[in-house]
């Protein structure tokens, strides 16, 4: 079978171990390393309160060249003041230590647990455990998805394939995020790693297109993290023709890069914590994207949408209800919904539709409400998921 | 036992009956009666889209003296176009032909389903009904609270006894609501009925301040209803020296107001849908008010908050994830937060705390959440639930 894991693409290694931050005893430490650098673009977390992960990455992005990405799941490593930051920064040492490299081409992230400070000692001994066990092997790029994994029920990965300027070009993606996701940032922990040559500009404009109409478009309970971020990293093997401007090959590229993207995003949709289906709203006819995308995360965003595509309710009067709640423009006597092509409300007014068709459609593992504002020609769309009883169960214990 | 219902204050009838609007074979419509006329204040939800009801209720509340108020539950008549409009109006009429009076002189109010018509036939055989009923009886008082109920679980009313001038005033309330709750606006439906002899505008005033720092304070799931009405009737049958000015005799009474608005929220809070316990999120230390109250809605809206609280998990980090993410001004390494008076993070620090003492301080009925932002000298609060695997229950299966 195909690798279709961060090692897919030519010049990276990767690994995941146990390293006992989790009490479940999953792995908990991954490290991808690209032994001949890469250039790197990251996005973050727009929350005031970061984890000092964060705080260090956003410097060590800078580098023109990146080693190595260490990351820990159990442990946000947030709200843990200097200390925090220390602890940091020693992962990056340890990790340059373990890979002969220079600190500050290390990149850092970690997701889990807030204010507690990290286990040193056990991240240290993971560090130079996962540096042992760095492998080409799709084994190996599997381990680290699965090393970075939290609430998240399954691994998810994918990869994209693709030709530019007569080369093979790989994209590969890893994500993890179930709950605490909300739109307007890097959501999650994401690691996309390519082959492709690119310009670092390049490669950060195409990274934060792609997040932008990808996972900043998903929501499961409209939190922000203090961890949030989403790193790519282009080795240049491919050795194509090097991407320096907006030229077609960088549209082929990004065109990729997005549908890798779109496909992690939806993956994490019916992962979502106790989800068991997804949507997306679509919001038109607005006066501007601002208040289309504004409606639409709205929708995505209000639990009684959320339990009633849950229970199968074709409870349309809660869209139109979140909509007119959050301060946008529209028309009451133009307002329309549809539940993929059921019309069920238009020009202000109920319309009479088969409530069992309805139903069947909102059950579904993935249905689309579009809402038309009836006042302008703009539109933007918010991906959504159900919202169950099981979200609750899995976040009113998470801490002990 | 003292009458503690809308019919406690001199003046008024009350009644409440089944018409057959709810499935459930519960009361559904409600009728309080000033036979001599009453001064009338109302606020009013500021969701876009707005039920008929409120639309007519927003027009009649000018009449200089108010006979009746007529309430349905089990349909909002929201999203009904101009039949729905009709049919608002026609509830008026019908009421106001029962109790010989003028329709631009009843106030009205929905509650319930969104985006069906109502059915007249059977609420016009309901409004004779209960005008039938008519009483100042409590019995009469508890049947109007139990007909304007939803998904609440018992009827909500208080009732404040005071002296003003010598004279003694009773202020009654009656309110439904225990979903689709978020502040910033007349949350829920809210009836109160008092005997004081005051001005058409200060009783306006009046009202505005109570629900601003009550019923506006709360929220349950963040939603902006399309249906919230408060509304205040003021017989002036208590022969007070009338209140004209913002004088001590209206602090006096505005102090009841508030009083009795508070035992409503509480009882609100404690009644939301799933909600097992409540909390009080304060914020202090903000550069202004306006900042201190997002940050406390944050708080208090934050499905994991809801779920930690639920759960009796001490997570403070979602308090302070949820504050950082709402881009108010903030001091990371001046930012505090305690669970009653238990520090649990101070100076972006955490702090060593007893797991055990503050799982029990969370766990109880109500408790205060207090973070200090470290920038400023102002503060604001907002009363907020927990979130538990009931609400899902209660809202996946709404409709059917």
């Amino acid at each position: 079978m195909a690798n279709n894991t961060v090692t897919a693409a030519r010049g990276f290694l990767a690994a995941g171990v146990r390293c006992g931050i989790k009490k479940s005893g999953k792995a908990d430490l991954g490290l991808i390393v690209c032994p001949a650098g890469a250039k790197a673009a990251a996005v973050f977390t727009t929350n005031k309160i970061v984890s000092a992960a964060v705080h260090v990455c956003k410097e060590h992005v800078k580098s023109a060249s990146i080693s190595a990405v260490v990351v820990n799941s159990g442990n946000a490593n947030t709200c843990t003041g200097q200390l925090g930051i220390k602890n940091a920064v020693k992962m990056c040492a340890e990790t340059a230590k373990q890979i002969e490299a220079e600190p500050h081409r290390i990149l850092v992230a970690s997701t889990g647990i807030i204010g507690e400070q990290l286990p040193m000692g056990k991240i240290i001994t993971g560090i130079s455990k996962a540096a042992t066990k760095l492998s080409a092997s799709s084994k190996a790029g599997l381990d680290f998805t699965k090393a970075i994994m939290t609430t998240d029920t399954k691994p998810k990965q994918a990869v994209r394939r693709l030709e530019i300027s007569g080369k093979k070009i790989t994209i590969a993606g890893a994500v993890k995020g179930a709950g605490m996701i909300g739109p307007n940032m890097a959501t999650t922990l994401c690691f996309i790693t390519t082959d492709v040559a690119i310009s670092k500009p390049l490669l950060g404009r195409a990274l934060k297109n792609a997040i932008g109409n990808s996972l900043n478009k998903l929501t499961v309970d409209g939190h922000q993290s203090t961890n949030d971020t989403a790193i790519i990293l282009a080795s240049g093997l491919a050795s194509n023709r090097p991407i320096l401007s907006q030229c077609p090959r960088y549209k082929k590229f990004t065109g990729a890069l997005m549908d890798l993207c779109e496909d992690l995003v939806k993956q994490m949709a019916l992962d979502a914590e106790g989800a068991t289906r997804m949507f997306k709203v679509v919001v038109k006819g607005a006066a501007t994207e601002a208040d289309a995308a504004k409606a639409a995360r709205a929708v995505a965003d209000y639990p009684l949408v959320k339990c009633a595509v849950h229970g199968g309710d074709p409870n349309w009067g809660r869209i139109i209800c979140a909509v007119g709640s959050v301060g946008i423009k529209l028309n009451p006597d133009k307002l329309s919904c549809k539940l993929n092509d059921i019309t069920v409300f238009k020009n202000g007014g109920p319309r009479k539709f088969d409530a069992k068709k309805a139903s069947k459609v909102i059950s579904q593992t993935e249905h689309t409400i579009t809402v038309d504002l009836g006042v302008g020609k703009s539109s933007d769309f918010c991906y959504g998921c159900d919202l169950s009883a099981e979200y609750v169960k899995i976040n009113a214990d998470y801490h002990t």
